[in-house]
């Protein structure tokens, strides 16, 4: 099975069960935010918590087996149009050299790593408007001299 | 003055006086993050900042007004080649389904506003190796019917 | 059911009954613009609003579930090719700059709103060539600083 | 003088007078929107007018001339980064095929010409927020067959 | 029908008949570039010239619907590479500012349209190699100030 | 001197004797459009052409150099943003697939020369808005076989 | 029958009955590079030719035809990935200047055509390495003046 | 001596001492190509190579440093504008994988060096038109197996 | 069979036999870069590894005439998204320049094949984090003059 | 001291002296590659490093500092066009799918670090041609599931 049937077949078990990424996160342990990265094909899935979703959404050990696979992380849109993501972009846009300023001046010469990486959204309920609190934690890795 | 004048006449100074930018928020009782991207020219300051931020570092009225001036923010590259900020921008493509899912099942329809917004880099102490913390917040704008 | 699929079977539904947006929009107390862009899959239509479309094109619940899903919004062509959508855009590369001076000198530093935003579209008619009037109303969002 | 020349005159005459787009409009009973976009180059102003602006600012004939050049229209960015510009951008994205609809339902096959055409801005107030309110009004061209 | 199968269908229709489009304008009263470009599918057919070329190749009302449809205008190549179409776009290049000087200097500044047009290729036979003449035709839209 | 500092030295000329190309082109006896392209940098001048348009102009024999060097023809913008230019542009677009068969029914395989061609600009009169007459004429080249 | 199905038949064909492109040439008694490319679509074969082709391989008339159709020279990637294929792009981006001042010194201003155009591949047997021979034959168009 | 300095020296020289390519490459027993492409900056000349043209030409050694400096090749235009170059581009698009296909059979799987690589520049004289006869001649290169 | 019948057949018999590239590589004495790139195709193999590859899957002669097919190379992304090939596409953005130096430096004007080329995959041990030593290998080809 | 000003300023001060890298590396104790990505601004040095160096080439303290300076990477071109540099990135598409089979295999799902890293360039000398022998090392970091 590949990634592609993977994510159509659980997102239509997803809806039939009602369920939402939060629910499962909770009910399996793990981060909905990384659940749901694996779920739509953008990260592996360690194998015994690749069984423990396949298990959890009634799948057999096929489903356990293409979440363990390791994806080809591929986009479409170098500027991605959607509004949610676009603003994302954005960010990165008007940011980006703000960030190297703060993070270097912060840790010396390096990057925050994408892949020794996790991310949480919560929710901060404001009667002028709910706001989106996006926390990225990445391991800084300092260039080297050789 | 332009921005770009702007720009490096306050990296000079800041050098010159050996300041960071940690410390010049410190001071003035700005984020960091915000007084850089005002400094770098990606954002305007209100009056009263932009006098307290040129008097601080010892500049006259002129570059109180070229702080104060609303900035046309454009970035050159689409693809940013800096590791810093294309790490950033990986994370867009690798994880904007996620956030897309994940925020709207939270939220519902709708966007995370990138101007109703603001920004902050931490640092965690950690033996395996450093960790940065960028925390995001944005309002929540629903999409409207009519 | 894909918003494509949606899209598919309403357009020739619409056919079948010699509906317009217009009539459409008018019956069902909506704004034919919105209806329009609801129906192609470019936004979600609330519960009430779903189940009435698909009512009253004699759709099933099916077809109000598809209405209501939250879209993800892309467009293929970064430049569009149709010479009314290209206009549109000629527009923004003409006026941007100049709508930027004009919005922010009388609201200050910010965005008019593409989410928080409505649009209508009017004809005037006029013995040297009818006119096109289109509205867009948009909420301005002031930036911040923090 | 050519247009970047001039432009830059003009926004400095503007700001050592202490004037803005919608007083100026006011004053030489022209639309702000039409005077902001000769000013910046993007349109050229007939003799009458382009002598009244060049007056009014206390030029000489050569900027007069300058203004009743005609442009050459260039913008550098396919896709505009700046967030005012780019919501523009992002509308025409989102409601392009929506607006094709609506429109050729109304006028029959044909474009909304960008060559004789208006647009306004106006302030809407609001005590949720203040609103945007452009309208756009250009002719209708059908096309012809032969 | 879609333009597509539109166009596949008269394609076929036209060689088994063993018509040329130059035949089948003379036959229908009709220019061959226009007809062929209704037939291409980059133009709409008013009724009755819609129902006169169904007629003409044998087919039945729902070919003249699809003639009848306004078409959504997109080519693919920004940059076309066959050769024929290619030299076209290269004239745009090569003399595009030259037109845009004696287009303005003979009529104000202002544009040609690409809506209210039509073209018309001849052969003039010529011992030293045939040559093509192309002749465009195209109202011209004066810039109006407001 | 270069093709740059020629142009601007002929198009400040034009401008300080208050010719137009069409008269320039009347008393050399020369095509306005190819007049234009030659002193814009686009097409290299024969030796007694290039000495007639600089004594013409009252310059010397540098300048008749200039507009005898073969240019190399460069457009930057793949898409022309300029109304004028972009209408050309989606002519070629829009037309394109259909030229190509008309000139290839007409002419057999093969394509219309841009090199051994000639343009006009005509102006017609007309109650309803004057048209822009744009004639090529290009030899048709056949596509040969080996 | 379109070009790529054309294609498909005739590369089977060829690999069923143990032909190269130099045989086929041979016995055909046309050039091998001229004879592939009408092969793989890239150019109309006259009448005669395509029959010997088609009856050669044991086609019927339908194969004729197809090679005979005129075709639309589409090629997808504007910089080629393939090796062979790169360095002819790249020898054109490293010597096209070189060209242009050699074949202009020689001819005038002018271009080698790709119309009126032939090309051969041979190989040089040589110790130190066989060598590729490509010679490119096009007739000299020179600009012409009007 | 940048090159860009070196090309603009030489080319000045060489129009002021009334020289040719040809000329230049026969009194110095070099390839007129090969001279061409050195002096233009894309290729390096031998020291005693790089000598003997800065003597040629009346410069010292400076200009012999510059010729023998090891040049970065770049090109600005993926897509070349000027319609020789264009012509050899499209070539490369029309025949790539017919030339692929043809060198491929005769030479078994690899390709054409444009690195131990020559070319030639000859005029054929025809009183139909003069004929372009280019010459490329490269090592061919197997792929390996390891 | 095409190259991506092929390595689809390849995938799923090498998971079917819980076989590893490493194991295949040992086993038939290959390198198992050059393995996995000749079933992934985009090498060709020669006939006697084609057999040996073919047989030792358990394939017939349709997969060793598939693997000996010279393939078109071709990648979708100018721009690599997956991180693992991005980061080598960073590494010649980031050290292309560098490489130039010190390889011209050592060997001369000229540049390493790609063809004549052969590359290795070696694991380092190591307690602070395993690392991966990639080692290419590559004839370096001297540019000529002529 | 800018990075470009910094990389001009050492580059002359090499060719004056008559280093070469590999001399300056040995000297300083200093791997080659390092050295010279550092020297063309492309890394940030240590202090005591780039105190060495700068002492090393007779330039003060504030060549010192522009070399510790964190530079912002950008390169130019998404894909090089000098053939040394195109032919690592060819490398990259031809081998990138294969270098994730191979890499992933050994050490998981993970990428090759770019930041924790190194390279070497070595010659093997070789009777049928030098060998540029590359070697690249970088630190394994495995995705994270959390």
């Amino acid at each position: 099975m590949d990634k592609a049937t993977m994510t159509e077949a659980i997102i239509a078990r997803k809806i039939e069960k009602e369920l939402t990424w939060e629910q499962m996160g909770s009910d399996l342990g793990m981060s909905p935010v990384w659940l749901t990265s694996a779920c739509l094909g953008m990260n592996s899935a360690p194998a015994e918590k690749a069984a423990a979703i396949a298990e959890y959404l009634g799948f057999d050990q096929s489903m356990a087996t293409a979440l363990e696979a390791y994806p080809t992380k591929i986009w479409d849109q170098a500027v991605p149009t959607d509004p949610l993501i676009y603003r994302l972009y954005e960010i990165v846009g008007v940011y980006g050299d703000t960030l190297k300023e703060v993070i270097q001046e912060k840790f010396g010469d390096g990057i925050m790593s994408a892949i020794d990486f996790s991310m949480e959204v919560d929710k901060i309920e404001d009667p002028k408007g709910d706001r989106v609190l996006l926390t990225l934690n990445g391991k800084f890795l300092p260039y080297k001299s050789w």
